[in-house]
């Protein structure tokens, strides 16, 4: 990282044309806009006409498209504006190339791996939304940003609760951390009818309104599972310190408990700009307008212990922390797979866990990945063999 | 103060028979006993058996009992044990006066004023669990704190929760506090019912086992009033950022609102020996021996906005803060009366506000006290005022 302490700090935003990139180009307006930021790079995917005109408003220097087949129309509307403009892996590389000091990123999937490792070596601080980065090369990934010195500042309302109450200097007291789930659309369902779900009954998450593949690992707790290993990496800590509670109203994000019998929680409204405005604006919290808590009104929290065997999720979780090494990207990689054949009417709700433990079961003596190579590879294997074990069941079916 | 940081640190507990008392010797305990700790002066009241004990189990240096009679009594108690032994309000000026680091301020009522102002006056850290020092003499004490160089370290659960939550580097971005109250005994009577309540209901906590008069104080909420009138001082807030919601369970100890939308909140089991723990350990979180909160077991948390009809003490704190002065004092000393009366079957449950808010009024003109003696003569007055109101009120019925 080059220094830009004497001038306005250097944003990317890596994915800026999704729902946490929007939201993050919300809080850098409410936090100066361009008196105070100065936008290096804007990222996207297929929607060119968004990234285009956030690029313009922003005075962007680079917009990147993830897909190649879209060059010539980011070029096109992008024409006379003064904003180079690349394409693909080697366009989002470009990106992680340019300076800057602070890197958003919220590419989804393995797709973000590349572009944000590179960003991180680079000493940018980053403000992670990609899940990947944790789960499937956490110990690669945190090594590096420790190692270049930029911060790592969890945007994710979970893991951005943690970071808000886990104090610095009582790491020695840490307890554990609590995470809280919303439970999804079957917090109260039967195993029977879990059993038989279909893709519309399982996308519809009560608090947040989400993609399609994010609500089906919600009602899963798939995601939840995705969040206990990236706290696994993020803070440091053992699997036993990671407990799930399901909190329905997901007004408490999480909480640490301390030896001393404290427990810190952080709560708020369901607005992703807080998590995404205390990593922008971190060490100092930011004047948002964000609807503010009203207790009265919430009258009540409510918390129940997960039901594993309902979710069994969350003991896959526990079962990647514990063997570590590539579990955490094994793990990711057969859950994609099988939630895309989920989607796709091939698989049952159900079966996704089943899918992605035995391969899990099936890879646990691959080696630790010493670099992103050796997490592609394993991602590309994990995801061979749920593709052939999601091919059996559906011929045995 | 003078330098204790080659050796163990001096404690002084100020009233150590209480239950906050015996809690500290049971924190001091936990935290190493007397290879980290030297027990300066210990405190009592009638109590000199404990109070003996307590002195020869310590090694304390001094032994004081508030009760001139009870002089001779502790003198033999601790006979050949070579600790000194005072008595009345000049032997707890001796105890101020004695060295210490820390001094455990709690001493109830007004008596514990002089002794913790001149403990803070000689630098020492001074955990609070006296409500005068703020309700009463608030601006006189924290400018006294801020001026001999010591920490002032709230040991009341709810102040304690804020102190936690409360980031020092980030005064700028808080925008509230929110005092949560268990509702006492009557969170659901009707002002009807309210109006009839006799000290054996009213003494009935739901949540805490407390001595009578805070009982009474808690089911009037006016414990509730003097702790808003504690934060403004303890935390330098506004009358309108101190906000206070009924919360039965009492898991959540209060909170703090920011800017940016997050609430942070200490949660925690009914067990002051939190608080004093993070008092006396304050800058590093203790390990104790604490009960850890089981969230799947408590189930679920309630909250209402308090009913100031039915609380006019809220009502009475909030005039308080905005009148400033000596109107704590004042809401302090009258509503101590009015207490006393209830407890005698002299005066009604809801004319204990009736008659704070009088004597609040008759002494609105009151100037600013300059010294702790203008701060005894406004309770004085305050007192005789509020016992004439109790008299033509009884003569009247």
């Amino acid at each position: 990282m080059t220094s830009g302490k004497s001038g306005p700090r250097r944003l990317s935003i890596f994915g800026s044309t999704g729902s946490i990139g929007q939201n993050t180009l919300d809080v850098v307006k409410h936090l100066g806009g361009r008196e105070n930021f100065e936008i290096s790079v804007l990222t996207g995917n297929e929607n060119v006409d968004l990234l285009a005109q956030q690029a313009r408003a922003a005075g962007a220097r680079l917009a990147v498209t993830a897909s190649e087949s879209h060059y010539e129309a980011l070029k096109g509307a992008l024409s006379g504006s003064g904003i180079a403009v690349a394409a693909g892996q080697s366009g989002l590389m470009e990106a992680a190339d340019l300076d800057a000091d602070w890197v958003m990123a919220a590419i989804v999937g393995t797709a973000g791996l590349a572009p944000t490792l590179a960003a991180a070596r680079k000493g940018a601080d980053i403000a992670l939304a990609n899940k990947e980065c944790l789960v499937s090369a956490g110990d690669l990934f945190v090594e590096s940003v420790r190692r270049c010195g930029g911060k790592l500042l969890p945007v994710d309302s979970e893991h951005n609760a943690i970071f808000q109450v886990l104090e610095e200097n009582q790491r020695h007291a840490v307890e554990r951390i609590i995470l809280t789930a919303s439970g999804g659309p079957f917090r109260n369902a039967s195993l029977e009818e879990m059993a038989g779900v279909n893709v519309e009954t399982a996308r519809a998450h009560p608090n947040w309104s989400m993609g399609l593949k994010i609500s089906i690992d919600s009602a899963s707790m798939f995601n939840k599972a995705l969040e206990m290993i990236e706290a696994k990496h993020l803070f440091g800590l053992a699997p036993d310190q990671i407990e799930v509670i399901v909190h329905p109203q997901s007004v408490i994000h999480s909480m640490v408990g301390y030896t001393d019998g404290s427990v810190l929680a952080q709560l708020g409204a369901p607005d992703m700009r807080t998590a995404i405005g205390y990593a922008l604006a971190h060490p100092r919290r930011p004047n948002l307008p964000i609807e503010r808590l009203d207790f009265a009104k919430l009258a009540r929290l409510d918390f129940e212990a997960p039901d594993e065997a309902r979710f069994p999720a969350l003991r896959l979780a526990r079962l990647a922390m514990t063997r570590g090494g590539v579990q955490g990207a094994v793990l990711n990689a057969a859950k994609e797979v099988a939630l895309e054949a989920f989607i796709a009417g091939r698989l049952s709700f159900l079966a996704m866990a089943d899918v992605t433990e035995t391969v899990m079961d099936q890879l646990v003596d691959v080696p630790d990945a010493a670099t992103m190579d050796d997490v592609f590879a394993v991602d590309q294997e994990a995801r061979q063999r749920a593709a052939a074990l999601v091919a059996i069941r559906e011929k045995a079916a």
